[in-house]
Parts: structure tokens; sequence; C-alpha cells
């Protein structure tokens, strides 16, 4: 039988199997696994023995691993000796508050016809429930018309990505050799903001530093001690102000050290894109695109590093006004990074930085919290290529590759630890409501994200649907 | 009867009835007149009649005055030709609180002997209740040698100086022309920090300024927004940490315009004082004075005008950390003045500098906390070195010119409204805990505060105590 005969089968089965396919989603998504709240903690291990059963039943060797929070669902197809995927998601949901903003119960999903069209509507939906059973119809699909699964298949699903994964790392860590795979399918993104599909090749980085800045031992009175004792928000205020120039550009020495211009192909495309970053600000209240002077509002988003103030907070804020020179002041700030820069050497340089403002007789602490390079995918690898034509095919417009300002930890990690790229396809959409009353799933996205994956599948292991047979 | 011979009279009439005098005290104490808490309404009245009582019975001419708050006492001897003086202080008191931490109930006073020597111990005891006896046993004592009180003596006592002084204004302005005097003596200070009697004869102004910048409607990601939407806390700080140079100097236009070098006599008096800024910073935690390069470190807390930033708030600033790209950051910033300099123009400089940095798509908002003058007084007045000599003399060391970091606010208003200057002269000392649990005054401070405002009296109304005869 010939590679476009079995993908032609593979994606009649799946529109034959729609309904089923949908029930199957609903089933999964009655199961109120959410991490964050200890009273659903056997919701979520539900959620995975609801998870191992199917793909069980798929004909995955599926296991259930216990960490010190929630399970991993692990599950492979039997070992060829191709090196195999990975395909990664999560079963677990948000918390559903406030909970009179639903129309519906959470956890009693349904089908809703709405004027864009037909939704599945419930938590877990769109994040992360219904797109990781896009994956799981298309593998049901295969093994339909090809009587087996493909061979080298690794399924990692955990159930912490909305409590911060606390267990994913040290779980990578002690089964690096069962996970090693050539390349990481990560669904837990979206398509690009028009609906247009999309493999995202880039993600920023993160580097996030706490500084509490102490001056005297107590809030002192400022008519007493003002113009004399050092005030710690003036001391902040003064070595965070001067942290970007007047051209957006972040002025610690060596910041842009690793930070690359994009290359011609990954420029046409973006540019191809025709993002409006007016409407994009519009959407916030906003309409001025801050960043460094000559660079695309893209860019500054995608491919340039930043730099945040997250919170600041010093003396006293509250109603009225009392004229203390205070003890202390502390803000959060973050780092974007692209590129190769090197979290440490950010961190290292921000201290150095904020450490000449502070006068002697003041202390002042950092505190870190997380870094992580950015990551960027070798879109060199043909799989990227294949991934993108398929997905082109089946959605009917070109696909793109796009960036991703914020950090996906999950990548990351892999690339660190089980030295993998990762392509990160979705089809979540920017109207899902995800972690918001009234989360949703389009029909069509499930439906298309299913075929999307077998077409996939189909790109990068073209022999196998016949080498078994 | 010579003036010398009558001055002597009057402080031995006081020596002769410290104990009564105490007592009285005692009496004044007991009355738990605390103005915040309206619980203790009835009580500040009460402690106002306590007044009219006392100063009825010394031949004042006593009046309490209603107010849309705590009433006012005004008393005044039998009017003369001469222009009268006028004599403020305040009948109410602070809360208690924490009340555990009192060694004894705070309005259970005694005397205690300590090893500093002996305390009059009692929630009021130096502010202001006991500064305020010392005036009152001044004229009981002259009025016992004299036969009558000095003419031309009006007493302002209120009772919302804890809570703000929120009818002072409008009862100022209502009664301008029976309150209007030469020169308001002013009780509420302290003596120099050693021990020294001094004179406060100027004071910093103050103008407080509330400002809130807001980007997005809403806290954006700063994944999604970082580096392309604007931050209003970057706004802010750099906003706020440009307005001092490297040399900490303010940087707003034309803020030194009215601030003035001390002249030659003033700052002899100054250096006099010996003041030690490293054991002064010391006691707080602190060692080195940061004001302007080329300022000694009284100057700038005296001489010099400051900025100051109070409070800022903006973002998430708890545990943890969100990388937020917040919709609204605040700070609360305070200039303290000097010299002739004008709280609207350094207002006025202050929001026009902020504007500089805000972007076109950001809002921001001032709001005033006050705006008040410096209060210099004219030392060329010779009162001021009559009764630098009077205090010199009573307290067998050289009395001093000082001034004041902070402002007090009814010397502004009183050369406001009344176009009048003060003579600020009080006995409390650093340690007198105003404010806090086991507050006291001590008995030499009682005792030789009477006999300083008798010598002042003298000094001031030479020809009073025989004219009358």
């Amino acid at each position: 039988m010939g590679q476009g005969t079995d993908l032609d089968a593979v994606l009649a089965r799946l529109d034959a199997g729609r309904g089923a396919a949908i029930d199957r989603l609903l089933e999964f998504l009655r199961i109120p696994s959410i991490s964050t709240d200890p009273a659903h903690s056997q919701d979520v291990r539900s959620a995975a023995e609801w998870l191992q059963k199917e793909l069980t039943e798929l004909g995955f060797d599926a296991t259930i691993h216990d960490t010190t929070g929630h399970p991993m669902v692990v599950a492979r197809s039997h070992t060829g000796t191709e090196r195999p995927l990975l395909f990664y998601g999560h079963y677990d949901v948000q918390p559903v508050d406030p909970l009179d903003l639903w129309h519906r119960p959470p956890f009693d999903p349904a089908v809703e016809t709405t004027d864009d069209g037909e939704v599945i509507r419930g938590r877990g939906a769109a994040d992360d429930k219904g797109q990781l059973m896009t994956f799981v119809e298309a593998f049901r699909a295969w093994r339909d018309v090809h009587g087996q699964l493909p061979s080298d298949l690794i399924l990692l699903f955990e159930g912490e990505e909305e409590s911060g994964s606390p267990s994913l790392r040290p779980f990578l860590q002690d089964h690096a050799d069962d996970l090693r795979a050539s390349l990481a399918m990560i669904c837990d993104t979206s398509m690009y903001s028009d609906g247009r599909p999309a493999i995202t090749t880039q993600l920023r980085g993160l580097v996030g530093e706490e500084v509490v800045l102490r001056g005297a031992d107590r809030d002192l009175h400022s008519g007493s001690f003002g113009g004399l004792a050092a005030n710690p928000i003036m001391v902040l205020a003064q070595a965070l102000g001067s942290l970007k120039d007047g051209q957006g550009r972040v002025t610690l020495p060596g910041f842009y050290d690793g930070v690359h211009d994009l290359d011609d192909a990954l420029r046409d495309d973006w540019q191809a894109l025709g993002f409006d970053a007016e409407a994009f600000l519009k959407r916030v209240g906003l309409r001025i695109p801050i960043g460094e002077d000559g660079r695309t509002p893209l860019e500054m988003v995608w491919n340039r590093p930043t730099c945040e103030i997250n919170g600041i907070a010093g003396g006293y804020a509250g109603d009225g006004f009392k004229t203390v020179l205070p003890a202390e002041a502390r803000a959060k700030v973050s780092f974007r990074l692209t590129g190769s820069q090197e979290p440490a050497a950010v961190r290292a340089a921000f201290r150095d930085h904020v450490r000449r403002f502070v006068p002697d007789d003041c202390e002042v602490e950092f505190h870190p919290h997380g870094a992580s390079p950015a990551s960027v995918m070798d879109v060199s690898d043909p799989a990227f290529n294949a991934a993108k034509a398929a997905l082109s095919e089946e959605w009917g417009r070109e696909a793109a590759f796009i960036g991703a300002g914020g950090s996906i930890p999950i990548a990351g990690d892999f690339k660190q630890i089980l030295g993998m790229d990762s392509m990160l396809i979705g089809f979540g959409s920017d109207d899902d409501r995800i972690h918001s009353p009234n989360e949703k799933y389009d029909v069509s996205s499930f439906q298309k994200g299913a075929r999307s994956w077998a077409r996939i599948l189909s790109a990068l292991r073209p022999a196998q649907g016949t080498t078994s047979s």
C-alpha cells in the first residue's frame, strides 16, 4: 500500500470517528483534575488512570509513575530501530473560580453551537486535554488503518503543568535514557493569532531576580532624616531606572552578547504574518510599541531580549500620606532572553549594576527566581519543513514558523536534560479563554488538529505504515 | 520694685510651688484626651474644661470655642496697649497602643525616680500637657508675685494636634483679629539633642505629591508583551530615579530658586553644636550622610531642600514571582523646602519632569498632599536674642538657634494667616518616648521650663511688673 493512500485512509478514519472522538474527550473533561487544589488530588490521579486505560487499549505500554506530586503517564509503542519521537501534553487543568461566571458547570462539558461554529465547552477543553487528545486520536486512526501503532512513539503526559511542574525536571533526569528522543512534539500552544497554523521555533528565556534594599534599621521621619540618610526607594529607582536607555536598549554591559539578528528566511516568514502591533496593543488599551529603536514589533517580543520590572514595593503606599523615609524597598525584575544569552551572565551583570548604586551603609540582597536560556530550534532539521508542509496542506494556508515572547519551560528542559529540540504545534485560538471561565476548544481545532498530527506522523515516518505489514 | 527682684521672686515662687505644680499636671494627665479616638471625645472636652477652669482661676478670660472637631481653648489677660504675645500648645494626646508595653497605666501618671533623675510618667507628659503647663505655671507664679497676670497674653490651646489639626486653619481665619499678636510662643518642641536649650528659628516646608501611572488596562503577561508594551514601573523608576543627580542635588529646573546659604552668625551657632552625624545615623543603623556634596550634615537636614520617595507600589511584590507587566504603578514623593522656595513652583516642576517620561499611550495622574513653605524666623527681632539670653541664664549653658528638618504646620499657619513669626521653645528630650509606650517628661524639664518662661516673660515685658502697681 502506498504512503499517500495510507494517509488518506487515516484521515478518512478520523473523519468517520469524529463523533466518538468527541465523546471520548467529553468523558476525559468530566474528570475535575485541578492540580493546584489538594481536594482534587484523587481526581488528578483518575485522569492519569483514564489515560493509561485509553493508551493501553490502543496498544501502548502505558505506565503511571508516582512522583512527590501528581503522577506522570508514560506510554510507548514497541521499540524499533529509529530514534523515537516524544509527545508531551498535560492532563491537569486550571481551577474554575469564579464559578458564577460559567454559563455551564465547568466539568459538565458539551458541544455548543456558537456564531463562530461548534465548540467544546468545559474546563480543560483547550488547555490541555483537547489538544492532548489530538495526539491520541491521530494514533488511534493510524492503528486502525495500519493494524498497529507507529513504532517508537514515547508519550509523556504530566499532571502538574498548572502547578509549575515541580516533579518534571527530576523525572526527566531520573528517566533520561528512557525518554530521550530525536524530537519532542509539544501540543500546549496556539495557532498564530489570525488562525494560521504555526510551528513555534523559538522561545525567549527568562531570568527572574528579586532585589531587596535595606537602609536604616527602621522607617525614619523624612523631616528629621530627609537629605541626610539614604532612601532605599530612591536608590532602587536609580538602579532600576537606568537599566534601559533612551533608545529602549538594556544598559547592562555585555547584555546583548549572544543575541542574533533574524536570518532572511525567518524575517520573510514573520513579515508575511502582517502583525498589526497597534491592533495588538489596542486590545489592552495601549498604542505605541516601546522597544528598541529600529526593530519591528514582532522582533521586540520574539527576537529581542528585554528587561521588565514586575513588581516594586517600599515605604507607605496606602491611602493618605506618610512622610517616611523607608527602611526597605524591594523589586522583582525579569529579563527575557534570546539567542544564546547566558542567564548566569545576565544575572551577574544585573547584580553588579545594582551594587554600583548602593551606598556603603546600605545592604542589598538578591534572590534568584528561575533561569532558563532561550530555546532556538534547529529549523534546518528537515522535520521542521516537513511538518510545516503537512500543516499547510491540512489547513489550506501557508503555515508559519513563529516565535514566542514567553518561556515554555518544558522546551528548555527537554533541550537541557534530554538534548532534543521541540516542535511546538498547537491548535488553540486566542479566544479559547484558557485559565478563565467558559473555556472552549473549537471542534474544528480538535478535528483538524488530529488530522494535522496524522499528516505530520506520515511525513516524519513515511516508511512505517508498510514496514510492519 | 526693680525688675531683677521681681524675676527672682517669680522664680522663687516657682521653686516653692514645685510640688503643687506637679500635682496639677498629674491631675491634667489623668484625663485620657485621645483626640483620634471617637470613644474619647468627651474626655477631650473634659481636658478643655479643666484648662478653662484653671485659667479662669488665674485671672484669664478663658473661653471654649466649639469647632466641627474638638474645641479650642482661648484665654486672654486684659488687653493693654502693647501688641500681645500668643502662647500655643495642645491638650490632646496620642493613643496608647500597644498597652501591654506600658509599665504603668498610661492615664495613671506618677513621678518615678530613674537612673537619670525624676520623671513624670504618663501619656501626654511631654507631648504636650507637661510643656503646655510650663506656660501656665510661669503665669501663675507671675500673678502670685505681681498680683495680676502680665497684660496682653493670648493663650490658644487646641485639642486636635494629634489628629492633624483639621479645625485650626479655619479657626485662625475666623478669629484672626482676636488672635493676631507680635509673636507666637510654641512649646511643642524639644531641646537640642544634647540637652542644650534651643530656639528653633527655621523649619523646612513640605510639598507632598502622589503620582499614579497607568499603562495597559490590565496586567499583561511579560512574555507576550515584554519589550513591546510600556511598563509603568519602569517609567516611574526612570522619572523618580532622575530626580537626584550624582552629587545629591535635585535636578528639577529652578528647584534651588529661593534657597539661601546660612549667614555667618547661624553658621557659627550650628558649628558650635558639634553635631556628630555619624553618631546620629548610627542610632538607626546607618553611617554615611548622603546629601549634597560640600554641605555639612546639619545643613543637609535643616537648611537644604531635599526630595524623598516615601512610598512606591506596583505589580506583584508578594512571595514568589509573577511575570506581570503591571497596568499601574504609584509613588508618594515629598519635597522638603527651605528659604523662600515656592511650593507651587516645586510641584509644577515635579509634574513637568514626570510627564517627560510618560509615553503618549500611558496616563499619569497627580494628587497633591499638602504644601507649606519653609518657615524662617526673623532673628533680627530683639525678642529672639532676649529669649536666647534668658534660656542661657536658666540652663547655665549657651542656648542655640537651631533649625528643624521637619515641618511644624502651626508655625506656617501663624505666619500665613496671622502674619507673625513663631518662637519655638520646648524642653522635651530625645528620650521622652512621645507617641510611644512609657512616655515621660523630666521633672527638671518641667521645673526649669516654667522658670525659663518666667525669664522670657520678664525679658520681653520688662516694664509690666511695675506699670500696674
